[in-house]
C-alpha cells in the first residue's frame, strides 16, 4: 500500500508541499532503447567489436565518472557541456565527456612508460548539448573507440587506424560514406603563411570548422568581424580553404613554394604522402577526400584529422563531402538553411530538427601530447614535469547513435526478427506443463534458444499465437498420446514480407512426427 | 605547450591559487579494467548474455542517469546511497541504483499494459557505499538483470528465473553455489504469528537479514534494545528463523497448523510448494536451501527472495549457506569476526578487506507492485491512482564485478591468453610494409585476427618478440626471394605453462612454406 503512493511524491520530507504528480519519462537527452531496438544495436556493436579484434585490438574499460580536474581543461569551448556531479562530501567528480581523455589518463597511470598498445572502448559518454533524437544526437550517446598508443613508424598507426574505420563502415552497411581528412600542421602552416597572428590561430581555425554548415561568406565575417582578422588575410585562407581532393591536391600543394617554406605545414605534407602510400596498400584511397576545410573542434590533436561522414550528415541544402571518385575542388556550399541558431547552455532551446543533419558519423584524430599533459600535471615539479616523455597516440570514435539513427528505418523496412529464438515447446491438451519444462530445459541445454508460455493448461492456438509473435521458426507439439508412443511433433513455420508486413505462410503441413529421444542428441 | 600545463591545474581561473598538483587517480570506489581483464570479463558477459538469450529474453536499454524522483522512496535505508547529478540548470538527476527500477519505469511507460516479456539488462550501476575492491564491492558495478512481466499462472516465470540463474553460475564456473531462498509473505506470517505489531515488521525483517553476518544474540539484541521488541516475541522469531532445508522442512512448515492458519504464510507455503515441484523439473532443486533467515533489504519485493551465494560469499568464520545435498537445521553462524563496523556516508571510513567475505553474487525476487506505483505516482487524481492495475514481476540480478573477483585469480593461475589474435605477419629482411599490409588486409577481411609491426623495417626477432608478448599461435614470414616465387613461409608456436609461467615450446622447425596465393581463399 505504501508504495502505491511512493512515487507521487517528489518531496515526501515537506508536508507543506502538495504531492505533485510524476512525470513519467527519461531526463532530458536520454531514451530507452525497446528490445527491438537493442536487437539491431547488439548487432550492430558485435560488427564494430568484431573488427576492433580483427585488427589486434584490446578491450579498456574505465568509469563513467571521473575526478573532475581530469577532464578540466581538455576540451576548449565545449568545456560548459560536461556533466558535473553534486558534491555528496567527497570528490568534485564528472560524467566522461568522451572515451579520449580517460583512455590518456589510464596510459598515464599505467606509469607513462612507452606502451605499444592497441586499446579499444565501447560505451556510453555525456554531453550537456541540445539533443537533436531523431538525428541521434543525444545527451547520452555511445561511443566506440579504437586507439593505438606509442612511439611507432610514421603514419603506419595511422593508416591503420583508417583502414580499420573504413572496414567497419563498409560493414556497418551505411551506405556510401566518405572520410574527409586534414592534418593540424598543415592547417597551422596555411594560417601561418597567409598571416594569421599566433594568439588567433585556434580561434580562425574554429571557424574554418564551421564550413560543413555555413557558407564561406559567413565564415569570413565571423573571422574579420567578430574575431578581428584582417579581411585581406581572411581572403588568403579562404583560397586555400576551398581545396578539396586527392594525391593530385597533394602534388599541388607540395608544388607551393611558399607553402613549403614553412616547417608545420612541410611536416604535416610529406606525412600525406606517406598516409596516401599506405591507404592505397589497404585498398581504401577512394574512400577519402583530402579537405582543408577539415578542422576539428577539439584542443588536443597535433597530426592528421578526420571526419566520416554519409549523405544524411549535412543539413538539408549542403552536399556532404565528395571523395576522389568524383573529386572537385569548388565549394559547394548551398545558402544558409533558415535554422534557427541553438544556444548551448539554454535548457529550452528548441531545434528545428528537419534543419539538422546527422552529422559526421565517425571522427578522430592524432594527439600526441595528451598522455604526457596528464604525467606533467602529477610531476612533483615543473623540472620533473619538463622532463617528462608522454605517449603519442591516434585514435578514432565511431557514433553508434547516429550509425543507429541511419540503420535502423532500414531494418524496420526489411522487416527484421527482434528476437533469435528458434523454438517454441506447446502442448496440446493437458498442459504437460513439467513435460514442456523437461523438453525446453534439454533444447536450451544444448544451446538452442526455446521458449513455452508459462501457463499451467494453456490452449493450442495461444501458445502458437506467443510464438509466432516473435516469428519463432520452429513449433515442437507435445501431446499425451503421443509422448507415450515417444514421439513429438516439430512443425516448421516461416514468415514473409508483404506490403511492408511480415505475414506467417500458409502451410498445410501439420508437421513431422520426431521421437522424443532422438530430438536433442 | 599549453597542454603540458593544463593537467596541473584544477582551477586556472583563479590567478592566486598556487597550482595544485593532479592526483592521477579513478574517482573512489570505481577502477579501470586492464586489457588482461577485459578479456576475461567479456568471456564471463558473453556467458551470461548467452544463457539470456537463450531462456528467450530481449534486451533493455535505459539511461545511466534517471530524474531524480523516479529514484525516489524506493530504496528504503539505503537511498541515501544515490548519487546525486549537480543542479545544471535543469531537470534534479541522479544515477541508477539498480536495473530494477528503470526497468518498471519503462514497463509503466509503455502504457502500463499487460505487457508479458521477458527483458535482460547488463550494465553498470552506482552505489556511494564503502568500496572493498578486492572482493568485487565498488561505487560503480556491474550488475546483469533479468525480468519477467506480466500476469502469467502462479510460480512458473519464478522457477523459469531461478533455472536460469543455476544455469548461468553453472555455466560460470563460479564452483560450488547455493541459492538461498525465502518467500516475503512467509516471513510477515510468521511475524505475524510470534505477535510482531504491523508497524514494527520492516524492522525487524531488516534485523533478521543480518543472520548470515551476525549470531542469533546479536540480531536479537538489535530487535529488543534498538527496536523495542518483547524479547519473548524476538525468541518465538529466533526459534523459527533458524531452519535452514528443503522439501522436508515445506513438510515441516505446512504441518505447523499455528502458521497455516495465518493467509500470508499459507499463500507463501503454497507458492514454495509448487515452486519445488517446478525447479524439479528444471533439474536444479538440489541447488536450493530454503532458509527463513533470509528476509533481503529491498522495500519492493513481495514474494519469493534468493541470494546466490558461494564458499567466499561468507565473512571469514561465517560457514555459507549450504544446500539439501547437506540439509541442517542449525544455525552455523561463529562468533562475530573482530570487525570495524562500517558506517555508510563516512567518506573515509576503513574497511578491514580480509574480514569481509564477496557476499552474495547474485539476488532477487518477485515485486508485484512496482510498475503500479510508478503508473498510480502518474495518474491524474487518486481516483483514477487508485484503477491502476499494476504489472507483476519477478528478477534476479547477477553481480558481475563479484563473480569476476572470484573467476580472475583462476585465469591467471591457469594462465589464460589475454588476446584472441592469431595470426602475426612479419618480413625477413628487406621490411615490405607494403606487402605485409597487403596480407594482413586479407586475412583481415577473412575475419582471422591479425597483427603486424608498426615499423617500416623492422628486425626478425623483434617481430617475433612483439607476436610472443600475445602468445600469437601463427607467425606468417615473407622474404623478398621467397616472394618472388610465390611462396611465404607460416610458423606455429606453442606455450605451456611451466611452474605457473607461460614458456614457449623450443622447436626446431623452420616452418612450412606455402603459396602466397592459397594462402586466403
Amino acid at each position: 500500500k505504501e508504495e502505491k503512493k511512493d512515487g507521487a511524491e517528489q518531496d515526501n520530507k515537506d508536508p507543506t508541499k502538495k504531492k505533485e504528480r510524476l512525470l513519467l519519462k527519461t531526463a532530458k537527452g536520454t531514451r530507452d532503447y525497446s528490445p527491438a531496438e537493442m536487437f539491431c544495436r547488439l548487432h550492430l556493436e558485435n560488427i564494430v567489436k568484431d573488427c576492433f579484434t580483427t585488427y589486434g585490438g584490446s578491450c579498456l574499460d574505465t568509469p563513467v565518472f571521473e575526478r573532475k580536474d581530469v577532464l578540466t581543461d581538455k576540451y576548449g569551448e565545449d568545456a560548459k557541456l560536461i556533466f558535473d556531479l553534486q558534491d555528496q562530501g567527497g570528490e568534485q567528480l564528472a560524467l566522461r565527456y568522451d572515451h579520449t581523455v580517460p583512455l590518456a589518463r589510464y596510459l598515464a597511470m599505467m606509469g607513462g612508460t612507452n606502451t605499444q598498445a592497441k586499446l579499444w572502448q565501447v560505451g556510453k559518454v555525456y554531453r550537456r548539448d541540445n539533443p537533436v533524437m531523431s538525428k541521434g544526437r543525444m545527451r547520452e550517446f555511445s561511443q566506440a573507440d579504437f586507439d593505438i598508443s606509442g612511439v611507432w613508424d610514421p603514419m603506419i598507426p595511422d593508416a591503420e587506424l583508417l583502414s580499420l574505420l573504413c572496414t567497419v563502415l563498409s560493414k556497418l552497411d551505411v551506405g556510401e560514406f566518405t572520410v574527409k581528412i586534414n592534418h593540424r600542421k598543415i592547417l597551422d602552416g596555411i594560417f601561418e603563411v597567409c598571416g594569421v597572428p599566433q594568439d588567433k590561430i585556434r580561434a580562425i581555425s574554429s571557424a574554418v570548422d564551421k564550413l560543413d554548415k555555413l557558407p564561406w561568406s559567413e565564415v569570413k565575417k565571423e573571422m574579420t568581424d567578430e574575431k578581428g582578422l584582417d579581411p585581406l588575410v581572411a581572403d588568403k585562407i579562404g583560397e586555400y580553404v576551398k581545396y578539396k581532393g586527392g594525391p593530385a591536391l597533394l602534388d599541388q600543394l607540395t608544388a607551393d613554394t611558399i607553402l613549403m617554406s614553412n616547417p608545420n605545414a612541410k611536416q604535416g605534407l610529406t606525412d600525406m604522402g606517406l598516409l596516401f602510400t599506405l591507404l592505397k596498400a589497404y585498398q581504401v584511397l577512394d574512400k577519402f577526400s583530402f579537405d582543408l576545410s577539415l578542422a576539428r573542434g577539439l584542443d588536443y590533436y597535433t597530426g592528421i584529422i578526420y571526419e566520416a561522414v554519409v549523405e544524411a550528415s549535412a543539413p538539408p541544402g549542403f552536399k556532404a563531402a565528395e571523395s576522389f571518385a568524383s573529386s572537385q575542388t569548388e565549394n559547394t556550399a548551398a545558402p544558409p538553411p533558415s535554422k534557427k541558431k541553438a544556444k548551448a547552455g539554454a535548457e529550452d532551446e528548441e531545434i528545428d530538427e528537419t534543419q539538422v543533419g546527422v552529422g559526421s558519423i565517425a571522427a578522430g584524430g592524432r594527439y600526441d601530447n595528451l598522455v604526457g599533459a596528464f604525467l606533467a600535471g602529477a610531476a612533483n615539479n615543473a623540472k620533473e614535469a619538463k622532463k617528462i616523455v608522454g605517449i603519442p597516440c591516434v585514435g578514432v570514435s565511431i557514433g553508434m547513435d547516429r550509425i543507429f539513427a541511419l540503420i535502423w528505418p532500414k531494418w524496420v523496412e526489411r522487416g527484421m526478427r527482434s528476437k533469435g529464438t528458434m523454438v517454441y515447446v506447446m502442448s496440446a491438451g493437458d498442459g504437460l506443463l513439467e513435460e514442456r519444462v523437461g523438453l525446453v530445459r534439454e533444447l536450451r541445454e544444448a544451446g538452442i534458444k526455446t521458449d513455452f508460455l508459462a501457463k499451467t493448461k494453456p490452449k493450442l492456438p495461444t501458445q502458437f499465437a506467443a510464438g509466432e509473435k516473435d516469428e519463432v521458426p520452429f513449433a515442437i507439439i507435445l501431446g499425451t498420446d503421443e509422448l507415450k508412443q515417444g514421439l513429438v511433433t516439430v512443425k516448421e513455420q516461416r514468415w514473409e514480407l508483404v506490403d511492408g508486413k511480415k505475414v506467417k505462410l500458409e502451410s498445410t503441413s501439420k508437421g513431422t512426427q520426431v521421437r522424443r529421444g532422438e530430438l536433442v542428441r
